[in-house]
Order: C-alpha cells, then structure tokens, then sequence
C-alpha cells in the first residue's frame, strides 16, 4: 500500500515509517524540512500539512496523521486544525486516515467520557495541556465524520521512544498497568498502525493502545 | 475596509456585498464560476472556497462565509469544512470571520441547547437536515476557537430574499413572530452583519437575527 505519513520526522511517525518500510509498504513523509528525514526509502513530500492537497492524495491509499505539536508552544490548535483538513481533502474517497489522538481523550476506566473533562481547572495552566485540549476536540470532530474512512488512535499517558514487542488494544479506555499509569511505546503504536492499516477491521473508532 | 465573501455570489452572500458596497467598503467575492456575480465594482477572486490560501486573506479586515450548500445535495459537510478551513488561515491574525451558521443552531425560548438537537429522529429524512446538521457542527467547531475574532449569525427558519427594513438581535435564541415562526429576510441579515462589522462590539458569539 501507499502511505502518506504527515509528521513522519517525529516521535512517533518516524517509527510509523520504519514499520511500514519493513513491511514492504511505499512511503510518503510531509516534512516542513526535507533535512531532517532520517530515513531512507521513503519518499519525500516538502510541505506544510495545511498545504497539502487533493493532488498529493492522488493514489495514496492510507494518511497516518502523527503530526504532534511542541509542548508550551501555543499551537495546540495545528492538531485540529491539520486533522479538520486531510478529512476535507478525503471526503468521500477510498482513502482511509489514522490519526494519533491525546491520552486524554481516553476514557478512565468505569467512565465512558473522556478523561480530559474531569482534569481539575489548575491543570489548563500545565504545558500539556493546550495539544491534549485540541486533539480532545479533534477527537470529538472526528465523530461527525461520516464519508471518510478514519480510526483513531491514543497512547497512554506515558507515550516513549522504544522497541516493538508487543500491544494490547482498548475501546477508547485508558488501561493502566499495575503501577498505575497506562504506558506504550512509539514501536508498538506503530505495530498497532499497520496492524490495522494491513488488516482493516475498524471503522470510525478510537482505540487505546498499550504495551502487552 | 477590506470584506472577502466567501459564497458572494449567493442569496445571503449577494445581499451582503451589496450592502458593504452601499457603505463604501472595498469587496470581494470569491466563487467557482466569475460568470455569476451580476454584481459590479466587486472585485472577484475565482477559486473554491478550500483553495483559500493565506495570501488571499492578506489585506482583508473581515471574511464572512455565507455559503449555502443546495439541499438534498449530500455536501452539507462544505458548511464545516470550509469554516474550518477559514479558522486555519486566520489564526493569530487581526482579520475578522464572519459565519452565517443554521437556524436550527439557535434555541428555542426557554432553553439554552441548539433546537437540532430536540428534533425527532424522522427529520434527519429531511432534504435541509444534512445542512442544518454540519452547521450545527460549524457552531460547535467555532465554540473552541479562541485565537480568531470570530462571529456568528443566524437566520430564522425563513429567510426569504427581502429588503433591508430593520432587524433584531437575540442572543443565541429563536424569536418568532406573531405568527409562530421566526423569519428575516436578506437584506435584514446583510444590515445586522454590516453594522457589526464596522461597530465591532461583540467576538466570540453567535446572534439570532430577526425582522423588526
């Protein structure tokens, strides 16, 4: 398959990239700066995601979204807005999007809204806070989609760099392990992603995703 | 000032530009086709509304997007999408938006919740509820934007061409008339929208307007 990665310089993307390269996929990064592609490969597309269009869309059969945006950068608001517009650009295709939605749009287990609206007030103050608010309401756009083909994606809340080795999927809840914090890393979100890129078995949902 | 109408070349758009005209504002329309707008001294910018780059706001004071997506079409999700699209070019800017959102978005006296959201299951059959369901959505969109000076307007349930005779503003709430329903015509709305444009005195609201 064609894989367009938005963001696959990042954390997470770079490891959504490697995954796919392995498994035979061609890929595509956007990238505002083609220097700091890494990886060979994969081809590249050298612009921002909100200039994207129809034309680069051409034949791709997947859009992984894993743009994140600095911490304290005041751009929380780029998460909405780049996931409001690849779904403008693939209404009603056959091109499906994945999209790496916040921790905090999880649900804590024996809730079924998500987390973020129980975060006590002080917590808007937190560096954090303004991408979990955006990809919370990306999450919530997302659900009044209907002619795309989109799932998304969430990590606990401890999201870092490391190997595949192995994954557990929820329904949009959060799931801690026994230290009490719910943790996966970059290699196995990306094998969750091309899992489900490759296996197709959902549709407009949010899955939770963990360390086995 | 500088006023783009996005969908100028409208109902609700073409009263609009005539108005700013009439107060002597420089205007331009954007539309798919430049052989529609009748309009003299308008300047015209000939794209789709997703094609808006941020080299077209430049210059610009205000952006209202008066679109109207043709019932029983299946691309009442235009509403959203461009509105979306317009929030992205003007964040952090000093231009204004300007969005005429759905009366089904205004409550009902006596409650505070988008009227939509009360309508029995049968109406989603009906050839305006695709449209009134996305602005519907478009208000919801706007709600979480607070880095763009934005404002909406809201017909009645009838909106008829019609002169500008004089206008009330409500809060979010529909107000019928004598007769039970709320109506305004096109040149009432395009009055509203004028005098707020050059009085500046509201941001981040969203307003019902009504016949006097």
């Amino acid at each position: 398959m064609k894989i367009l990665v938005v963001g696959g310089t990042g954390r997470a993307g770079s490891a959504i990239v490697e995954e796919a390269l392995k498994r035979g996929h061609k890929v595509v990064i956007t990238t505002r700066d083609a220097n700091r592609v890494k990886i060979e490969k994969a081809a590249i597309l050298e612009k921002e995601p909100l200039a994207l269009n129809a034309k680069d869309i051409e034949g791709v059969d997947v859009v992984v979204d894993a743009v994140s945006v600095p911490w304290g950068s005041g751009k929380g608001y780029l998460h909405l807005d780049i996931a409001t517009h690849i779904i403008s650009l693939l209404r009603n295709t056959t091109t499906r999007a994945v999209f790496i939605l916040g921790s905090a749009s999880l649900a804590v287990p024996g809730t079924d809204y998500p987390a973020i609206e129980d975060y006590p007030k002080e917590t808007a103050a937190a560096p954090w806070f303004d991408g979990a608010l955006h990809q919370y309401y990306e999450w919530a756009f997302l659900q009044w989609v209907k002619n795309v083909d989109w799932i998304g994606f969430s990590p606990g809340e401890a999201f870092p760099e490391g190997p595949a080795t192995g994954y557990r999927l929820s329904e949009g809840i959060l799931q801690p392990d026994r230290n009490g914090q719910a943790h996966v890393t970059t290699g196995n979100m990306a094998l969750a992603i091309l899992d489900e890129i490759e296996n197709r078995n959902y549709h407009h949902k949010h899955f939770g995703v963990f360390d086995k």
